[in-house]
């Protein structure tokens, strides 16, 4: 069992096609709109790694004033969206979706 | 006179059409596809934080296990893309990113 990250606040697992796979948001988010910008937001940075020589990518923080949206993908076939406080404690999160990222791969690939 | 921070690896100034400014980018690099991309990414960005209620925009953080790329609003009319190392001190990068934000906000606002 996970522990639980009090400043994760919410979660979606979303196919590299950009459909929702399953999704904790709050009630008035469309899981529809995450998915696809999710997607697009990850395959134009997988191409930005590559054009400006990064390595391979490993997450994309997106950061708002009001909290941080963060994008990694979990195994071949899915991306983890996940939302954290503005504040959060970042290397606590990053571990939280790395192992969640594993289990999904194992999952999904 | 800015310091010279030598963990910032290039930069490019882009306009959020998607069309480049100017760039100090490596020589092999095409300034017009990391144009488009940043401008893509960076409008995609915008959507998202919104969707998902985390406030306004400061910026997007792309990381590479070979480097990191910043991608950050400088003014109404342009956008700064920012390369770093990977292991680079984040703080201070932001610090310049934000200086250097204000004066082209100067200039082309």
């Amino acid at each position: 069992m996970e522990a639980v990250n009090a400043e994760i606040q919410g979660s979606a697992i979303v196919s590299v096609q950009g459909l929702p796979i399953c999704s904790v948001l709050a009630r008035d988010v469309n899981d529809g709109i995450v998915s696809a910008m999710s997607a697009a937001i990850l395959s134009v940075s997988e191409r930005a790694v590559e054009e400006l020589a990064r390595g391979d990518l490993k997450r994309i923080l997106i950061e708002g004033d009001e909290g941080i949206i963060i994008l990694s993908k979990a195994g071949e076939n899915a991306i983890l969206c996940t939302l954290c406080k503005a504040e959060a404690a970042l290397g606590m999160v990053f571990l939280n979706i790395d192992s969640v990222s594993q289990k999904i791969s194992t999952l999904l690939d």
